[in-house]
């Protein structure tokens, strides 16, 4: 197959954009997008290079959101071909990247490309905001570029964040929202002992237990229209010294909230405080909110989505907020209307990553089809 | 101080017998033994040094038991002078081992010498059972040499274990059984997966935490006349890859029982296996069986040794049975009759072990006055 897109999406494969390293995407996109007349912004911030691109300067303005780093490849000798050498087999294009989400930002380029060649005015202005520390700490990511927009009064109207949302079938999801993750480091005091003698320890573990099956046991809310019900999940739990005659002086937990709008950060952790506080022991407790949940519930990029996925695929999507976080929660403070719209995220962070070859120009078309409605 | 107990003490002390290490310590304790006429039976079993010795060819017999060997000494400069270099200071013999359990070693010897000066035809026979493998993994040592008598055939009595049982005051103490220790190593089996799908996963430590609460509140039996009630603790509680967004795929349980008489090895097994199973989760559990609880309730040898006690301290001591196990469970299955009787434990297996100078004559005169109330 002879595309621009996915001509495009094999040039950025190519180059080897591990976290936070760049690797030149950036630079790439920018040539593209300067030939069509954009105004190139190169934001570095820390080790991360971030690229602000935009055209036009009236309102509304669309943002095409994405990043250009990519996870490790894992081990090398079970990909069937070079991670960094993208290869077509059995109508899959394989590369790491392919799906998370350098086909999309191939996709943004050539739909902005033939959508510009069209209509060469706007009713509005299409701005590039990509990132290489999306998959990384994003500290000095997306959510740096949001402040920098912000602090000099540039306003953004519609955003349309480049992730894999298509589960099953190309088209199949858009992610009109996702859940908050507030993360929490517990650490149970109790006393250490020797196990013959209980009565002159306190037994961390035993502490915890019942508060723990509180907690695992607890409804934190129902979800609502668009979000599942918040969850708690435990991801380390570690007692012990190893001696198998030794009572443990402490407990230690590590756990996780993904959580709907129907709680806070501050409701879920006032709850966790009230159950380990009824229990009745000593402890630490440190919080680490990784993001708010964020929710476009309606308006006129919803609308445009929907419909272009909908002629491109002959399929309506469904919206939802389920899986894990993304950039979408920095922009949606700043941005009234966020969705995110991609390829299919089956083999995302895997080995042996790969994007249908016939979902790429089609990504093309559904990214065209929003301009078409918005802007033309 | 002159003391011929002392002397031998220092001397046992001087011998670095970590075990399974006898370093010659028997050798020392049966050429003393062998001067009174003593049979001399070394009894090796693997690494282990072992030894019989017997005076006497009828019954009733009396075993003094114990074990030569001593736990590793910790860091040595935190050790105020050399633990195989004994120093007297402020009242106190310092060395590695001088409480755990050279000088019950000591007080044997000449308690025994003492005894045949005075009554060269005692009344039955005088035993020594010494171990150099009590501190270890105690497969063979003391377990060996009752199997190797029972084969024989050779009854034995009444026996006294050396360990120090005296808890603050010397003699306050004489434990008259043991409780049983029952360990058991248990997998619970989740299924792994992100922890922005819990659905897709099964979090073990989340279906561990009820039924953990649960064991955790058990009140397993309220013990009896000698026993405090069967405890139940957790010493190692470990689960999670290390990461933060993954729910891990097995949690896996150490713990442990102290248990009284009111219970066995099989109810505790089966009461556990009941709380498992109606938790509903998948699981392994292996058991190890330390020791099964002993307990010589009255008879002949207690009321000699509350008598010597008393005598030697001028206060009646306590029967207790509370503590680690001993060897007093291997013998326990084969003398109808064993009590536990040594020095205060305050210092053992810490770094400047030591036993009061003044308690040293006292331990050999009280086990003197037991051989005196028993055999003479």
């Amino acid at each position: 197959m002879n595309d621009a897109t996915l001509d495009l999406t094999l040039q950025l494969i190519r180059q080897a954009s591990v976290t936070p390293n760049d690797a030149d995407c950036q630079q790439l996109m920018a040539s593209r997008l300067a030939k069509l007349g954009f105004h190139i912004e190169p934001m570095r911030f820390g080790d991360v290079d971030n690229l602000w691109a935009r055209f036009g300067s009236e309102g509304p303005v669309l943002v095409f959101a994405g990043h250009t780093d990519v996870v490790p490849t894992g081990p090398l000798d079970r990909w069937h071909s070079d991670p960094f050498a993208p290869e077509i087999r059995d109508g899959h294009l394989f590369g790491r990247g392919a799906a998370d989400m350098k086909a999309s930002l191939a996709a943004f380029v050539t739909a902005t490309e033939a959508f510009l060649a069209k209509h060469p005015t706007p009713k509005g202005s299409i701005a590039f905001l990509i990132t290489s520390d999306e998959e990384g700490p994003a500290h000095d990511g997306t959510v740096k570029v949001i402040e920098a927009l912000k602090a000099r009064g540039e306003k953004i109207d519609y955003c349309i964040v480049g992730e894999p949302t298509s589960a099953e079938t190309f088209g199949d999801t858009i992610k009109n929202g996702r859940r908050g993750s507030l993360s929490g480091h517990l650490i149970v005091h109790g006393v250490q002992g020797h196990i013959a003698y209980p009565h002159l320890a306190k037994n961390p573990i035993h502490l915890l237990a019942p508060a723990l099956a509180e907690l695992a046991g607890t409804e934190w809310d129902q979800g609502n229209a668009y979000f599942p019900p918040t969850t708690w999940q435990v991801s380390n739990l570690h007692s012990g010294t190893g001696a198998t005659n030794v009572i443990p002086g402490t407990a230690e937990v590590l756990f996780n909230f993904r959580f709907s709008t129907e709680n806070t950060a501050e409701t879920l952790k006032q709850k966790v405080h009230a159950i380990l506080d009824a229990h009745g022991f000593e402890y630490e407790l440190t919080w680490n909110l990784s993001g708010e949940p964020f929710l476009t519930d309606h308006g006129a990029l919803i609308d445009a989505i929907k419909a272009s996925v909908a002629e491109v695929t002959g399929h309506t999507p469904q919206l939802n907020t389920t899986g894990g976080t993304s950039d979408g929660r920095f922009i949606a403070k700043y941005c009234p209307e966020v969705v995110e719209f991609g390829p299919i995220n089956k083999t995302i962070h895997k080995l042996n990553e790969c994007v249908s070859v016939e979902d790429v120009p089609r990504l093309s078309a559904v990214y065209a089809g929003v301009l078409e409605r918005l802007l033309a």
